[in-house]
């Protein structure tokens, strides 16, 4: 029994339907086989045979049936949710989608910090009510951004900062290894302390870690700048939601724009949604129409690698987390 | 008599108190007398022994009374409200404020660019309404964006653009300069007609003039890519005002973003209020506190030429733009 070259799963992600996705995997490899498992029954089946799969998420119990996977292609950024030890027990190669966030969620992030900047949400306030009455607005040039998180996200982040005049502080677990940022600090101690309290804008842009769990506390917010703006498109949990409302409710941060919170979804009662000065968007700074496109780069490259590599049976793939 | 080295008008701009301004110019020469004139009588009075005055605007009843005016340093960019005739026949030397809105006028147009990219104007309503849901957001990477005037503030922006991935189209009266983008063309014809076709971000960055007056008119708009984005914070006669609301109702545009517009200030009962993919910002992409930094740096530079210019009578001023 012979499989697709390519079996893509059937959920999809940001809304948008897996068959964009399964079109710009076909677009790429017009002489392969490309195959798209609309139900449970039909991934089962399909999935006995494949050797190469794509999709968000791949749960054990489907594993089960997978006997002649070799890679399967995460369609995420972070791999923390599959089934890695048993992965890894199959000898199953898994990449990952990092990168593929770079310009829209770089794009996003500019936008929130220069909403800011700008005073946007001020300016809507008083076109809704017809207003022509001037406002102040700030200067983002000669601020201080501090990034934390050096990723290809972060990296998109300074990249797009570039002409903008500011002083960018870049945070990563090897300070030693340096980055794209003027200076390069480590996680907590006084390094931290210090950029913290001039920093004008937080870009939050780290993946969710023992280290980073809670990193925007209490004490982190009392020692921001009254005037930093916070921008948080990594995890929620990242930022302690509490000492954030806390901070916001006394005037001791100028504002926040958040893509992901903690909880996620944001429940309709919370406290976050009622702040003017607060930015709340669904976790959606990824959602580009391009996201699938650039998966497919991944995945199509991938598949050429494999198939160009007779002499080499393991090829080094792209975006490769494991093993 | 001596007069202040520099006396400064009583009119400020953009709702800032004119004190600010002279401030700005006390720190960078403070070895100068620099006088405020607070009242129209004691304009009148200062001016007869300045030779060096400031101001947003100079009114010809005014000048009658300036016996040793040289230098009157504009802060506007634009001269065209001085009474430029009689300052000629006295040889006062003006200068204008060109260039002190290259920074806060080029962050505005960028977060504009992103807003609409982005659509924050879909997140904010959902915002408002508690509704944590996807929305789909557009990518500014590869998009083209059309940059009317290729001054200072045109420049800033496309400096500003380039880390975004975008194609940049430069439109001047004379293309045969060049510029700071991708391809450069001049006003009107068969060239001007296929860039707005091609264009996703129009941005209006130019002096209204004969050529510009009315130039995005009902036929541009019809030309223009549908889902274009058209940006001015050039002035308001730029575009045709019927002409723009007709292409929002049509759908024949994906939105505007105006700083300023015609009439301005915008009369509540106008229909530019009512659409949900138009920004309004009252005329004030320009104003942050360092608008008067700038302005003073202008100033205080000038000052100092003049002075160590002993064996040249007339210097060449920064900024100068007659005689």
């Amino acid at each position: 029994m012979t499989g697709p070259d390519v079996l893509v799963l059937r959920k999809g992600t940001h809304g948008k339907p897996v068959e964009q996705y399964v079109d710009a995997i076909r677009d790429r490899l017009p002489e392969h086989t490309v195959e798209l498992a609309r139900t449970p029954a039909a991934e089962r089946e399909a999935i006995q045979s494949a050797s190469f799969v794509t999709g968000m998420t791949l749960d054990e119990e489907l594993l089960e049936f997978a006997e002649e996977l070799e890679t399967f292609a995460c369609a995420y950024a972070g791999t923390g949710h599959l089934p890695l030890d048993e992965l890894e027990d199959r000898g199953v190669t898994v990449t990952n989608a990092s990168g593929v966030h770079g310009p829209n969620i770089g794009e996003h992030v500019l936008g929130a910090i220069l909403r800011f900047t700008r005073r946007f949400h001020v300016g809507n306030r008083r076109q809704r009510r017809r207003e022509w009455r001037h406002y102040k607005a700030y200067e983002l040039q000669g601020s201080t951004v501090t990034v934390v998180g050096l990723g290809a996200i972060g990296e998109s982040v300074c990249e797009r900062l570039e002409p903008f005049g500011v002083e960018t502080i870049g945070v990563r677990h090897s300070p030693g290894k340096g980055g794209p940022t003027d200076e390069v600090i480590g996680f907590g101690g006084k390094d931290f302390q210090e950029a913290l309290a001039r920093t004008d804008y937080l870009v939050l842009a780290c993946p969710l870690t023992e280290t980073t769990r809670g990193l925007i506390d209490h004490e982190a917010l009392t020692t921001l700048d009254p005037e930093a703006v916070l921008i948080n498109i990594a995890r929620g949990p990242v930022v302690d939601t509490d000492a954030l409302v806390t901070a916001l409710r006394g005037g001791r941060i100028r504002g926040a724009s958040l893509d992901v919170t903690d909880p996620e979804p944001l429940p309709e009662d919370h406290s976050l949604w009622t702040f003017d000065n607060v930015q709340i968007t669904p976790h959606n700074a990824g959602h580009t129409p391009q996201y699938y496109d650039r998966l497919a780069d991944i995945v199509a490259e991938n598949v050429r690698r494999l198939e160009n590599s007779e002499d080499e049976p393991d090829p080094e793939l792209v975006n490769q987390v494991r093993p």
